[in-house]
């Protein structure tokens, strides 16, 4: 599966939360990325046959920004008001079938978004035109990807967050616990292959122990199953 | 009360709807309007000083524009995120107690904009984010004007809407009948000064008509809340 980040943002070489996700998605090879922002400063049209086609080889498109008055920054914007023309989007269908992923970064805190709270509605409502888009497209909306507040993560919750953009962006969907640990398993099996013999026989064992734990967790929804038909 | 519209689209002298829109509201004195995209076409940075202090001066803003991709075109958005600074909003409360409404023009039909329709999302939840900024800004947020689909109006229609259009920009909200009426009365005596004196006697044979009409119905009014209190 081939991945595209568009991201959006007016200053990328100086946001932290930006440059630490872009230290990940480094590591996977089909997983492309462009600033929308240098492609608008490099030039004063942007070819927009040719942002069309590169687009088609994609099969997941990641929209990645942070959140600026409850929106994207206006460069997304501009690239969808350019690139996404209707005879592009609503007559060549170019974009249908492929996921529409959207990963944004939050000042503010994500429990102030919901209604009596101080910014009254919640991350969905506010994302509802990229869904609407997603809907216009035939494209699979992706549950969004909320960084919350990066600045005040520790270094646990940043390790922790990295795995799961890493995830959310190469991993199938939606991500239950078995497409997760499938996808951990080919992360491991893609980095086994050029590591000395030891670390290969330890990420062996890791793989295993990973395995072992779906069958485990497989059997135990099993039982569980079994108990509550019982009980009816 | 002074009423600023801030419009966004890329091509503003060639849209039907907003060169109609545009000869109405050039007939009120207290209406200014700035095309977004004109302002940065002029200039490489735009000068935020100057377009913080001048939105000061108004008690109605109007963000206007046609609906592109479930939002605005990006120039609006370009403008939010450079003028609006956190300070500005925020910190000093500079549009705390305007009004910010929303005209916004659509292409598609209002009907498709509901959940199982074509579009599946209302207009008010795609419009959320404006919302969310009124909110944050203090602003009251009005109910927003849909111009539905221009292009298919018929003449009568476009002068209905050409009415309601200059009420929405200048007439004290909500618009109830009575604001509505005390609008019309208003608009009507500011038209008779320069007019022939034979005209003038028509303009006050129709405001008198008007309040006649208000009094009915405030009397109409008494009548039926008289009649609802006997049946409790």
């Amino acid at each position: 599966m081939k991945t595209l980040i568009l991201i959006s943002h007016p200053h990328f070489e100086d946001s932290g939360t930006q440059q630490f996700l872009k230290t990940s998605f480094y590591s996977l090879d089909d997983v492309k990325y462009q600033v929308i922002d240098d492609l608008y400063a490099a030039t004063n049209a942007i070819d927009i046959d040719k942002e069309q086609n590169a687009l088609r080889d994609f099969d997941r498109i990641i929209f990645q920004f942070p959140m600026y008055w409850y929106s994207s920054p206006a460069s997304l914007k501009q690239f969808m008001d350019d690139v996404f023309t209707r005879n592009y989007i609503v007559a060549k269908h170019a974009l249908k079938d492929k996921e529409l992923g959207i990963v944004v970064s939050l000042g503010d805190a994500e429990t102030d978004f919901q209604a009596g709270g101080p910014e009254q509605f919640t991350i969905s409502e506010l994302l509802r035109p990229f869904q609407a888009f997603a809907n216009k497209s035939g494209m699979t909306y992706l549950k969004p990807f909320v960084v919350n507040q990066f600045g005040y993560l520790t270094p646990s919750e940043k390790e922790k967050l990295l795995v799961d953009y890493l995830a959310y962006l190469s991993a199938t969907m939606p991500l239950s616990l078995a497409n997760r640990e499938q996808w951990l398993v080919q992360r491991l099996q893609a980095t086994k292959a050029d590591k000395p013999d030891d670390q290969q026989r330890m990420i062996d064992l890791v793989i295993n122990a990973i395995d072992d734990q779906q069958n485990n967790v497989e059997s135990l929804k099993e039982d569980v199953k079994m108990i509550r038909d019982q009980e009816e």
